[in-house]
């Protein structure tokens, strides 16, 4: 972008944009429907589009956002939507489809990434949250491969699906309860690891601070950790690392 | 010891021993040295002997309680002992051997007792906690086998020695960092398994609460915790399973 | 399973199984569901059968787990079951039993164990969680006593049964507040004191942290302790002491 | 101290006393050192002295605060001191006795009071914390009995001290790892109950936070807890106690 | 106690009771209930009777408790009981009053007992659980009087009633967010303060842990705290206080 | 104060007030509700009036606390009402508005202040706390303008609109989740930064205990921040500041 | 900044500055001296100086910086300087001044400030973090009063100071233990006031999580928060809030 | 591997390997050293070397491993090593270097990898982690530039190095205090940013947890985390994303 700067400058010392309109290109980035400035061209800047989280929000301005993102060619990603976010998303957005066990609504699809993302789950209980990944992962251009309940209490569910999981260039290891599967996953295989601990326990697991912190303290390297049942924000970096690799090919 | 209840009070009812004789053996099972009441008939009542330990003790304390214990027919066992304290108990109590990487000094062993404990360790840097399970539990009688450095980082280190763990009675599985190794081998094997969180590690394992709360949520059953770096506790329980197992064979 | 392992080979070398049916064998010891991949003979590998635990999971999905369980000859042990859970699951597996203040369904009852499990609480409000050990242990072929409400706050009601609680080889000691009853417990007698401390509480009770840290930190060696709230977990240790007990007679 | 001011405004209504000197009545009672206002007349007002808690202040600041009581009329009580505190008070104060496993030091000693405090102790290990209760106790004029090692993994040696502890009119009860001792003493006796949580302990004993819990969370009630390691205001209360005792017969 | 059990054993061996009436002198001081060992004697043991905490117990456990009580002469509080708890107490014990604000039922009162117990708060939005304490003091025979908001942030309101507050001979400070009244409070009177901190506030008040931590670090001694939102443990041990001043005139 | 007191002090010593007025004007500056002593004079002597916290308060008391506010010429505000404290306030007092999202009510504005408070969010969801601040400064007084929506996820909306924040005398900065805005505005504008943290987010947000830390250990001086969801605090915080600015001018 | 940047563009469309100048007016504020980029014209930008946090810093690079920071013409502050530090910078700067208790070191002032700070201190160990923000506060222009040791345990002494407190415009209270002072001083006052937590104290104190706490719980408004121990911060602040007052007049 | 295990099976099936040498394949791929199984084939299995955690080994375990890692092929690397652990280390390894303010140890470098990291700090004290971080990803083979210092207090230091920034493949941002850089970071590129907190900071940074909580409650999508002070993993796992982007080209 800094080289869009020297050549945004450069245009203005040839004269051939004014003053006022290079303020506006440097500054002026976003919708600003006033309770939002919608960043819709994040995915020109970063890569990938802005989500929008809907807790705290009416369903009006998830609606809006949408559709101002939908406007601008955005993917149109919605987390953590209720039941009023979905519908107002839904009218305003009907292209949208809503998976409901993951709270999510998704529109688009951004052109397909080379490479292979697995997500897999320690149980049957860390489903929704893997969903969110997995469907994020694929609205974003990803081959995805889901592989359901291969935690480490029976770790022989998980050494026969190891061929496979073999394949995958980026693998999001999903678990809540102790959290112990990125850390064997990623001492079994040479992909990227890319923890994401669950709320699913009780008591001790303290709302998914305790697979949080076996998490960040594997042993094995190979894994980094996003937030708590934060599917989107895995699934989201799973596609970044496929669009990394193919950036300059 | 409410039927030697009955039956003291049987005999005081039959005038063979007198109030004051039934009021002592009532009330006064432990020597009192002013600052300890030494539980020094502890392996009558709950089968093992009472361990001291030593931080906030003077080197002298240690040393007659020590003594106290072994008088009374008693395995002697200091845990948590530093230089001071273990100089002032081998005076005292000669016999006594000084393991110090496990800062644990022993006298004395239990009678034999069957069947067989494993202790296993993720890593190296936990043999020393490790190692004081594996000493007291040696101490009170049992057979053990150790098994250093099988953690899940390379879980091929600890299924390679899966038959082996398998001939166990009880397995006290010893980690830090992530502490998954008790709950994958929970799943591995039909042996209980005592779990034994160490202060290995750093930053977010804080000081040993990381795999304290992971093997507290073991999605495998048959998992069971003791105290960080509470060897001690883990040897002891291990043995009295061990213990259990024989007493009304 | 590594002597299986040695078999395996040895057949295969001699030709008596093909290499697919070798693979088979190493990698596919689980029925697929899809959502769940259910470890229909953990009861062969670790002793005890794999238990359904209920939050996240559909009702349908509850059910189906149950019927595969059951059609595999395995214990169906389902935990934390809300209405739906247990409607759906009574509907595919009529057999199960309902225990509801404990959100437990139980079908089926593995073969008797020798030895004796005593549950004690230290409160009438913990007999919810503490029903829940004394069914998993029971379902697994224990035979289980119950004493409720010993707690340490009138501990004569503890001393006047302590004559019967000696009797048990394994004693499940459940506590919320202050969580002081297995120390106490374990003071008192030579069984192993399997702690299960509960969220009974309020304020600094922080949902059972207390209670969990009490038994953590006992001074009375001979106890383990297990999650917050978890019956399952020492109902089912409980067993599995009481069957290593018996394994090799 | 309002029926004071009352008398003050009635001398200053009918001139008894200058405008100025009314101020200064209200609000100079206190000696100003610069670094310390020194309250003087603490005892007066709320029937004990201040006392130096040492950390963070030079050992000259310490001196000159006892000396400034000291020369008031009030006990000097110098609390966690180290050994340049010591030494400077020492110096300033000759008189001041050093009680060095406290780390305590103690000038003067008020009148007598009627009644008799307890310190019970669950371990050896308390000793240090539990002095500081008994000595502060006594130089406010309480008389003090102390009997150590008296916890709960032994609890018939707490029983057999029973009748004795029944005679007193406050207990402070000292402990740390599980911290249990305070509930199982307030379910014994009918005199409240001062919980005192020391920091003795390991790994989940958090520096004393696990036996805070237990106290605050104490089944048993007639139990008031006061700050880990804070024999001063242990010691402070029982005697406050006692002397309120007696403040109107 | 011990010296019933002198007198007990006197008897026996002098032949007036036989050796199961003994028995069951030293063991069966409670009703069994079945889910409840009621403590139907605590009042003879340690001065007040026991309460019924009702979180986890049916209405109908509660109302039967509540009747074993009231028949064995016991006053009956029970606390945090909800509308179908309380239902069930009142239809079984219909002499019961329902102090709804503070989920308390009280029936029968103590005798009477010497001196003044105050109640204060820091703002009005403590008033439920200062009555919890105020109530329990009342109904356990104190003279109580209240005075609500007062706290810190205008502390004038507390100085004006300072003159009142000092004839109390124990005061109860009760305040949620900061939490800084008790110790204020201290630092004016000489009577002993029972700190009672409430889970009024949010966001960093962490459910009263905040106002918890700020009365335990007190810097004015005389003051001890109870657990969050207890009402009924400052209230008793209020009058506790009060009984015990009077105990042995 | 003080010079007041001295002059009532010189009024009373001339005999101009009696010992009663005196000792009334001393202590009497509240109206007492019994539940409430409403601190209707706090402007006069903070500046600014009390404000009445909801919860834990009936609608009737809040009704009442606002009546005696508004009668004495306070500016009256009413935070996290539910919709029953809101329907008896605007009953009581009709003048007063309801901003339903940011729970508060506010009858009256103060005199108008010098300089702009400029009231800045993360993003979308954290309006309703952020619109708490705004409006509390605005009723205290101050010009407020509002930024929504310019987190650092897309710094380049924060550094479009930084000329106009530059203008601001006061900035207060509302985030929740990460919580990173507060420092990079203090780092780039020479306005006092407020920093408030919302408990907008999830997960390891801890309801808000993230972005507080965050901006505690802001590496921009010129940051200070207030509780959790605190707009009130803050926005009031805002107003003070300015009204000192022109205190003396 | 935005203006300066109309103002950029402009003389850049007129001709008057090259592309690179352009670029490099942008970008390049500061000196970078490769392990550190000086922000050495902080002052400009926000108002004040950048300082210098000694720790994980070598001696040689804060000398450095600070020579860095000197010959910019800006104040140069140097924090938590150990010996080592102390000396090198002290070598590099002569002029600065270390104020050891604070382990502060100072070079230059920035010009006065109109209005006057208030520092004052729960304690006497709280002078040293008072003593931080007091100097910072000097050093930036302020004029600064100190007033040690008015807590709230004996809170007549605060009383006595009041009216001189009531001159300030800005009052930084300093607090450990229990915290309370920021909070009381705020209600009596109508300053801003600035808290300061400290990590005086031990057990529940939490290394000053406690005071913290109770001042972002505080009940009376007007009241900021900082980290624990941050003088510097506090001070830092102090001196803002007098700059932003004279900013426009 | 599986399909390895498919050629093994096969082999053994045609009689080209024994049973034993069967077995031996499946199990025994790690040297044994008793107190260590060294994983010295895993840079085959998961693409690099297992790493030498020094604390808790003795120096002399830290030199056999370190040699049998370098007789295997594999690359050194000793992490937090002490004086004596580097001592033995490098006599028993003469090759290796140490980077001594991060720490390590490292001898040999894996081939070049293709692709950039970028290693940023947020100030000066933060060198020493991303020191290891980038001296990991270097020996592993990446080519590593670094940024020391560019934290947000001054975002245009951050700013002023963006084109750079962008050029690399993987941003490696680490930051102690407020920990708010990766966040940034993320919101300005399209690289994936991996989020290394620091233990710098005091007071509210909880030694580290601070940033680590910020940086997993990001705004902005496309950060990963690792444990508190691991620059270790941080720089492990970027190597391995720029490994995974070649493994199949």
């Amino acid at each position: 972008m800094n080289s869009e700067l020297r050549r945004l400058l450069e245009r203005l010392s040839e004269g051939n944009v004014s003053v006022d309109e290079a303020l506006d290109a440097l500054g002026n980035t976003y919708t600003d429907l006033g309770y939002a400035k919608v960043d819709d061209r994040r995915s020109q800047r970063t890569g990938f589009p802005e989500a929008i989280f809907c807790p705290g929000k009416t369903p009006e301005q998830v609606a809006n956002i949408g559709v101002t993102l939908r406007d601008a060619g955005e993917v149109v990603i919605a987390t953590r939507a209720d039941q009023e976010h979905a519908a107002a998303l839904l009218a305003a957005v009907p292209e949208a489809r809503h998976i409901e066990n993951a709270r999510l609504l998704i529109a688009g699809r951004a052109p397909d990434l080379e490479g292979l993302v697995a997500v897999v789950t320690g149980g049957t209980s860390d489903i929704a949250v893997a969903t969110e990944a997995a469907e994020v992962a694929a609205a974003l251009g990803a081959e995805v491969e889901r592989y359901w309940d291969v935690g480490v209490a029976g770790i022989h569910r998980l050494l026969a699906n190891r061929e496979r999981l073999e394949r995958a260039d980026v693998i999001v290891a999903v678990a809540g309860m102790e959290g112990a599967l990125p850390g064997v996953v990623a001492g079994l295989t040479d992909a990227p690891v890319l923890a994401l601990p669950t709320s699913v326990g009780y008591g001790a697991s303290l709302g998914g601070i305790a697979p949080l912190l076996t998490m960040l303290n594997s042993c094995a390297p190979g894994v980094a950790v996003v937030n708590i049942d934060n599917g989107f924000g895995a699934g989201y970096l799973a596609a970044l690392l496929l669009r990394g690799r193919q950036r300059r090919q």
